[in-house]
């Protein structure tokens, strides 16, 4: 369990698979040990780039056990615990709450409609229900609602959440988010989802971040985190710049959208470093291939990562 | 399992709970009872307002276990495997298939974000994974996408789908999905979700309807559908404005918006005719009390459904 | 001015170019002389088919003047004041509002973001600066607002509002709008804007419709409105199922998308049928071209309006 | 006209309004003299919080002869062309061209539907029909189109664009952008239009910010500009702290939402700083009153700008 704010570089794990669609554990043990090994804070299992949503629960419970097992320890362990409305989040909750986790990722209700007081009850009932640390997840572009700043910062108050992951590209609400935790005493652990404006996020009084881009380079992240522990902002917006125009590697794809080219360019590039076996993906979605493999090496080549 | 085009009224079967939220079996038997004698021509189980999103997996086992039995093969039942993306589908179809079902119902796939090949792809795999009827449900306020008819028509044609429950209120749409099916032979069979205008769905072309509102008053649209069979079009008109001005139970809600304030509404009438013994909500969302049922009681007087 | 409730067929005319984008009159006069010998009801001239953003003032005016010329009082005239907000709608109302038009229609404001309280202002304050017959616009496609029916028909019981054409697509909220607009006496004239489902509309109880694809076929319209003052659905429905799918003429563009897709084709086929000279666009829009005229020839030819 | 690279503080121009709603010209000389006294590097005209789409084209005029003769060729003068289509934002700008503005500013085209093709076409038609220098103005919230990074750069490239005002509040992109436009040899100035986050945007790489809440508080703006260009981040991000928490004026506004709230509390702030004599507002927005200007007047006085 987390004793303190959760601080630092907490990496949304990406899943590998092997051909035939099943955790590939080698390159799972590959990766989560190379981010510990570049200094990563922390770790979060099951989010969105994790492929919760496409994970049927045996699955998700085997990338969970396998994920804490390799972990052993070294950094605080978040799991997500997404599903549609309260109950089945619950039950999710439920199911992992004793695997040795340190604390819970929830995002706000999805599919069926709803309004402002049925999403602040769904958060204080989940922490009701399973009495552990709670960060709340504001992705509206998957669950089509932004979550208001100061619900969450008044459910921090009320002990309901711990903390947030931002992945609202809001840096406007993340800025007031910021500030109004503060004016209240700090109760929430406030962590950035969005890889290439970490340097922002950090200079509006981030806790950390949640960069996905980590998976691919977990040691510039640590770099950039530590400059900024050191109030060397020069360096953090070089280091910035740098990850950034990694993050063209998803940018190059040209054959889907959204996830299938998001995570489809990490798995990619992972494979290309070495650390994946393969790039497959979670069907529907197809796994990348031709040209775009070559565009992604060459984004990689650029940044210094690969060899010509 | 269908053996022809699915035709006439079909509703999505309201879920009655108890004061501590378990099936309620009682409510359950006259709620299903009334419907049949009233005539209806099939049942949907576990859709959007069937709480399937709210209802953890062995509540859903339970409320089609005790459908089906209470149905007891009298007319086709349909059954929703609602999920985020096509293995959690999959899983959920694999569940139910040998439970007595005559047809699946699965929406396009959300919170990953992804292009139209996926959503085709997404189709295809849940019909290869459980080969049997397969409804594709297009409901755009609840997932975030269209579904393009075109492509819906030529997986009709291809065998992958046998029909389209249209929750679109796109009316524009669903006239061309039925101009496109007429000239590609049929393959689907067409049915519209809107409750308040069934009327212009017919005379559009549609199969049949999916009213929610029927589990309320099911014999209205029994009389609506043989209305439409005689080519009694003034008769289909005045049925459908009489169950219009039904539909503001769910108007006069102040409380809440969405799904409380819809299904909350059917429950609460469902509960002043005597079918239900409660009108409680799943969580996170709370029950209509006060003012609100004195309401929705006046809109039921007005429509003829209760002495005052 | 209009004495009654204005009802029938009134399409929003198209404005034919010629090729260095000025106002083409020779064609401007067939198109409308077409349109009234076919029998339509009234015209609406600057509305968003009729080119009104793209038109800088002085060709709006000539626009106007030159169609009310054409007219020649042998049916209504409608036009639209369609700006901004406010203070820019009222002096396109008071530049126009002595040139001969029956009624005056007007959209949300849009551009600047407000809430319910300045719209239902906007109307109020059109009406009181320029005391005409007043029709409200409700494409939320182009506003990015949908106009509340409760609000709607409130304006039309307080003398603000004479009607509602209603491009809005969403035919819940149409029924819903006639049976307010029916209990409080029908203050409005009610016109649906979708071409393709009129019959549906007139079924809901709709006042008359304004199809775009009138200029195209407006024959088709009248009839489809003849029949329906008969009460021969059989033959609406039909009527309406070929003008649904003349409509693919719009479906069959690839090059571009909305306007130019939509108006586009209908530029092509009254050029196709010999009442255009010209399919020339406004600008920035491309005039179609190549195979994209060869498919409009075609579905011009299936529906019988051309021969092969 | 300008001759380099646009950076630094360019606040968009609040405008005053009498009781009557005419143009304030002696608060307009007080607010104008203030900014340009604090050091303001250039001042924006006819903007989005410049009530560009309230005013009528005599009122646009006005404001811009009336703004040029208090500058007084101090700074540069940037002026929006704000219309729906092409063909209109080609008469706006013919109008104001000689007025002795510095650069134009113009948004996507909105209102008609259209795609990439028309809106690249559209900056390339502005630019040739008046070729002066040409910002873009990229505000989704308005007109409902995000413009793409490499389009815009491409502009610049093609000596189309010299400029983007970004009030996209979308911080990935910028960054992206930003990037871009270094990779083609910074051919635009790239300008944030978010006043709670521009220390995050100068941190990105920004050539400046376009802050409306520098109507309110211009030195704030002026000093962080300081800051930042002498590389002392600590103090960049302790003012934009104090001026995050200043634009809680717009933000303790209950009666209304959107300009009515936002633009409705600048004027609110100015009139309590004495530089404004009232604070109406274009119809059909109400003025702020009552309880909302004492707690606007609170918030200013926590930030120091006024006494108790």
């Amino acid at each position: 369990m987390l004793h303190a704010p959760l601080t630092g570089v907490i990496p949304p794990i990406v899943v590998p698979l092997t051909d035939s669609r099943e955790l590939d554990i080698a390159s799972f043990e590959r990766l989560i040990n190379r981010m510990i090994e570049a200094g990563v804070h922390g770790l979060f299992f099951l989010g969105s780039s994790g492929e919760v949503v496409f994970s049927p629960d045996h699955l998700r419970k085997q990338i969970l056990h396998e994920g804490i097992r390799i972990v052993n320890g070294r950094v605080p362990v978040l799991a997500g615990v997404i599903d549609t409305e309260t109950p089945r989040v619950i039950e999710q909750a439920k199911r992992i709450k004793d695997m040795g986790v340190d604390a819970l990722v929830a995002t706000a209700p999805f599919y069926a409609l709803g309004g402002p007081a049925e999403t602040q009850r769904h958060f204080e009932l989940i922490r009701e229900a399973v009495d552990m640390p709670l960060f709340a997840y504001d992705i509206p572009v998957c669950v089509h609602q932004k979550l208001d700043y100061r619900m969450l910062v008044q459910l921090g108050k009320d002990g309901v959440l711990d903390g947030v992951k931002d992945s609202s590209a809001d840096d406007v609400s993340f800025r007031m988010m910021v500030l109004e935790n503060q004016r209240q005493g700090r109760p929430l652990s406030l962590l950035t989802g969005h890889e290439v404006v970490v340097d922002g996020a950090y200079l509006s009084g981030a806790d950390g971040s949640v960069p996905g881009l980590a998976n691919v380079d977990p040691h510039g992240y640590v770099r950039m985190w530590d400059a900024f522990q050191r109030g060397d902002w020069q360096s953090v917006r070089t280091e910035q710049d740098r990850l950034a125009l990694l993050m063209r590697i998803t940018m190059v794809v040209r054959s889907t959208v959204g996830f299938g080219a998001g995570i489809g360019a990490f798995k990619t590039a992972l494979q290309q470093l070495g650390v994946f076996t393969t790039n497959q993906m979670p069907l529907p979605v197809a796994q990348l291939q031709g040209e775009e493999i070559t565009w992604i090496r060459q984004v990689l080549v650029q940044a210094g990562l690969i060899d010509e």
